[in-house]
């Protein structure tokens, strides 16, 4: 597994805009809309931009694609993004946070998307709410928030009749949503994981628990500053955020909260799953030194009697008496049944 | 064992009610009651609820499943429910809290009941308590709450006397106490288990100390959020808790953290008897290859010397002598009481 | 070991007095004081505690035994004792706590003794302490609280010269200092334990250190919530504390912390010392292991050197070669000393 | 690994200056500067500093090796550094901490530098920040603080257009940045160790796994004091610091809780592997004992049968039969066969 | 390892003065001062403790050995001493802690010296600071103030030039900074036990790891306890502590921080240890099975073929064949050579 933190250009300039020169190149998609109304312009020129907040109503920016460096400078410029805000946004692998400005409210948020392969699709989504708008930034073109713009197109919609901090809300609370999926799979997973810890518990196991362990730090670690982020907007009176929207941070916040115990719940299951899979490897130890013991302790003596009237002295008279060798074979038969009688009593043998 | 979270429609509007489509069909019971007189209403129709708040008395409505929409959407707008609260109460598996709304409060408990089978059964129970009303909802039709039925049939019962928040507090904690069965039951299984792990220690005790373990777990994360909800509660101003309610709610807040202790308890004790199982497994596979190493090193090194004297040799003088053979027995005697003594005073043999 | 917590009838109403069948019948001494004069009424009844508080001066109400109802219910309107606060002396297994209620504080404390036999009496001692008055209540017919006694009859007590607040500590402080010996104890046990597992290790041991745990797992639950419950009494300003009794107050919590941690102290040496058993026991093993491996390593190659020339081919030349059988024997002997020079070599025998 | 706290001379006046005599002699640059014109001096004598703050410009003073005590004392004076400042400054080996002083702010840091053998460089950098001058001391001669360096000789550099503070601002996130390249090394190191745990597990490996540990466990003392001390200077509201500053703080801030939830995070991936990296030693052992087990299991009562007919009795008439022989090979083969079926079935042979 | 509590008289009256019995005789040093001059008075009588205070000048009374009642109550009279700080004094064993009484501020210290033998001695140092005076009381006649003593008497020392606080403090600081050269040998013991484990790992290694954790948690229950007291003392506001004062006891709480870090470092460090300990032990007993495998592997399966020719059927052809001897032989060899390359390829022999 790798551990990822940030790598910023060392000594560059805080709040300079380096581009990641991998990032994909930028999609403009905007909402305008009020009430009554809603336009939908997609692939809005840089051009374009400076003149949107002209047009009087409430806007949506949707920003898929981080790598255009005019049209973020352009952004940035039209919506007063504070530098750090911006070099937050384009620099993704940001811990989670929720940050006012003087004139907007920035949140970072992960999201985690299991992709086709095995391994998680990690995306930072940043949201920028203003007085009038909410801006989205995404590193690559997804659907995450398609059923945000589906709600947004009802006519009549409760977003589209509450300010833009409401449209943030609920941009907020899909992208928090997303992750019950993912953590319900896991518990899925653990199930089969748990029949199978006790049934093989094979390597194979083991490596596939490493491996939910790694995904539940994963999960975690992405989850846990945005609990902390919400709890920030919860309890912070800031003004961009109405008491009506607070309400429903709150329910937000619960959901987190109940992730983020599922995740915990998740982890203990794990360790617990773990320290089952060694009990099972060491019972099977016991399983194989008992066989051992049982056949070993067995033969080795008889092998020894026989050894003995295996010798060659000139002078051993039993060898000659003709009812010894079947009672040396009585005896033998004796000792082994004595044997296995000792070991039944000690519950190696037959009574498990 | 599963891992269950609340997996909400994603991108459903929040506040939207989702009805579930496996919820029990809603039964209404009414009790309306001022300190002389109880009038009881039960199977209350749809049009009925919308009178209820006309009748200028006390009321509790206890609705026993919650699939009926029409139901729940009246009684939201009757009782001035907020959205989300109603959301709350609908969509089970929320997280056990207590919120206040403008002109109520909503609590929503967890209730854990050991079934006719071996798994557990969990219900949610919400209260949502009001000025002059208290609405309960369980999922299942139950009888948790018999004894406060009774009680308030009681005259002069003091629940009567007091206002509604009083009923809100009775009903809660006669919720909570209802974890102390579940808890000491858990505590009669331990001191069975810690028996069995000594005497016994067999893979089906492991699997027991690993299901306990789980319960455990699920019991943790019923009671802990309702610590904090009763915290809440006692800690906080709230207007339509009365100084003597929040006296009382002290004393259940004792009860949720005596609750809490005494699982955080039995957890701490299920870990010692995991602990100690692996010592009892390793002891037993000690005295496995004790007695494989006694048997061997006795016979081992008397079967060489049989096999000396088994050899074919032309020239083996000893051969023909005639007390050679005695002498070796008396040989071999000697080395295996050498070895016995040697184990005996190792402490392999005899001496426990 | 059991897991125990109180378990009230469910649905009862809160503050109901609903007596143990099996509590002892109480004995109530009352000692009327003040700073020059002391009188002691022993087995007082209940028609005498009505005329208590007119009396005039300071009162201690030593109540042992807590079976009587009627003399409850008297006690409880003669000094106005919240219906709650009853409940709780009355229900022994209560978290200990310290409540103020508007006319007096409740303390409920914990002791715990060594009776005659192994196993903890655990008492509950409750204290109500109002302006003029203390009263305490005790479980069992015991002398714990004698020293007080003792000091309370000697003339010129600075007890007598002070407000009944100051009886309420010196009581407090004497049932803390009463868990001293128990924790010496357990720190005597252990140094003996230590020993124990160094030399013998046998399961015997970890049985004994397990019940160790077990005890202090006892201890911490006692002693923890006392700790909070004097950390409240100190830090709260309630109005029947004095300044001075604050002070005092503060002395007693340095002793409660520092029993809190002996405690903890001492879990983490039995956690240490079980760590230490575990190495032994596998070191033993080790052991084991290894005298199996030298036996059959050394004997086994020679049993199959004596095998070959136990054979019975018609052409095996070396069988008639005279010097045969003597260098046969001396290879032996040098197998032999090799598989001991190597085991040597390995650290195996010999040096430790 | 060795454990090193800071050793003062015992009983020395706290504040006095006690040179380390192994400290590099002092190499002083002071680099003086406005919004339009920047002058540096390199190797300014002690003589120089008297006059150095009548310049009436913004100082950056950057002090390389702290052995001077001359040099120290005339800085003391002419910045007006506190005795325990000035003592922080010269004994390195100080926990990282920000502390105001009267008339400036002094923030010790720790570098972690990996020089070009394997061990860790550890540096103490300390920066002192007044109204107009920024003073910074480092052990060695080193370059951490070039990119500042270079920055700041920009012209309409942002760093020469701010207060002194920004100037500070910006030499702490240089320092704090120089981290991520350690932990992503961290990252690279622990992706090979984890191959190599299941692909190898020897020795090696687990002297690795624990020199990584010892590694994070630097990281961690390095980074938690500093995060604590960036927090002091981003929540207290010292006067030095202007708002603006404080705001770039938050995002220093946020760098190093990164920084330290990746060390945290990579300290439970250690602990994890160390985990598997047991589990594949007792696999081995288990494979190890089955492999014995099997031989021993088929051979030993094998060799019993050959010995009994190895005997010399004179009276075996088996041996005389002329299909003896033959059968018995064909029974020993079927009694190998069925230990060989038997381990099959357990799963000891064959599948895995 | 003993686990020590005090023990106080259970009963006692609290503030009571219980002198123990084994407590040394008191010797008194007085040394009064002012800026200018220092008068230095050995074994001060009672008697003449009385007239101290009329001297006008600053005081330190340094008290060595605690068994002299008359003398203490003597003290307490003159300089107002609170019987329960008296009481702190007098009984060693107290928790450290900082304690403000109405005309003085009690602190109590305890120092762990390294006396001749291995266990550690440990001493109580409590510090009481007035308004013009400082008192120490020592439980033994130590050396350990004496560097306080040596700069005392130094003309123009800044200590004499301060008030009576800054005497305290400076005691405080010597106190503590003499607990760093104990926690650097804890870390050099370490690094030799380090290697120890590696190359060793024998019982006796063990033993001295566990007393090492015994070390570490007497020194962790003596320091954490002051840096909680050093910390009251720098947030609370006594009056009797200058701000200049205050400012220096920041210094000794980064000391006090510094060594609880290293203490718990050495102890994480010290667990590792154990860890590897474990393991080191547990790849030892891998390889004693292994060799116990390969041999038993390789000769059981030879003996067995041995054994087979061994028998005396009357009808066994190949015995009678010439080359059949030399056939076997070859076989044997073939069947050793593919044990060992079979080992070899599993990595059991040669290559490790």
């Amino acid at each position: 597994m790798t551990l990822r933190v940030r790598k910023p250009p060392v000594g560059a300039a805080p709040g300079t805009l380096v581009m990641d020169p991998e990032a994909l190149s930028s999609v403009v998609r905007v909402f305008s809309y009020d009430e009554d109304t809603l336009e939908e312009n997609e692939s809005v020129g840089v051009e374009e931009i400076g003149e949107l907040r002209t047009v009087g109503r409430k806007l949506w920016v949707d920003v898929q694609g981080l790598g255009d460096e005019r049209l973020m400078r352009q952004l940035a410029e039209s919506f007063s993004i504070h530098p750090l805000a911006l070099e937050d946004v384009v620099h993704v692998r940001v811990r989670p946070k929720a940050e006012p400005y003087e004139q907007n409210l920035l949140i970072v948020t992960r999201m985690l998307r299991q992709g086709h392969g095995d391994p998680l699709d990690v995306e930072q989504v940043s949201l920028l709410i203003g007085r009038d708008y909410v801006l989205t930034f995404q590193e690559t073109y997804g659907d995450v928030l398609d059923p945000v713009r589906r709600r947004l197109k009802v006519q009549n919609s409760r977003i589209r009749s509450h300010s833009s901090d409401y449209l943030g809300y609920v941009i907020l609370d899909t992208i928090i949503d997303a992750y019950y999926p993912l953590v319900e799979r896991v518990g899925d997973r653990l199930e089969i994981l748990e029949e199978r810890v006790l049934s093989e518990a094979s390597p194979e196991t083991l490596r596939e628990l490493n491996s939910m362990k790694t995904l539940l730090m994963k999960l975690k670690r992405a989850i846990v500053p945005q609990r902390e982020a919400v709890n920030t907007l919860v309890l912070d009176d800031h003004e961009l955020l109405s008491e009506n929207v607070r309400i429903h941070l709150r329910d937000t916040q619960d959901h987190i909260v109940q992730l983020a115990e599922g995740v915990e719940q998740a982890r203990e299951l794990v360790n617990g799953l773990m320290n089952i899979y060694l009990t099972v490897v060491s019972n099977r130890m016991n399983e194989v030194m008992k066989t051992l013991t049982i056949v070993a302790s067995i033969f080795v003596p008889l092998t020894f009697m026989a050894g003995i009237y295996g010798m060659n002295f000139a002078n051993m008279p039993e060898l000659e008496v003709s009812w010894a060798y079947p009672t040396l074979l009585g005896a033998m038969t004796l000792v082994a049944i004595g044997m296995v009688a000792y070991f039944w009593r000690k519950g190696w043998i037959g009574r498990r």
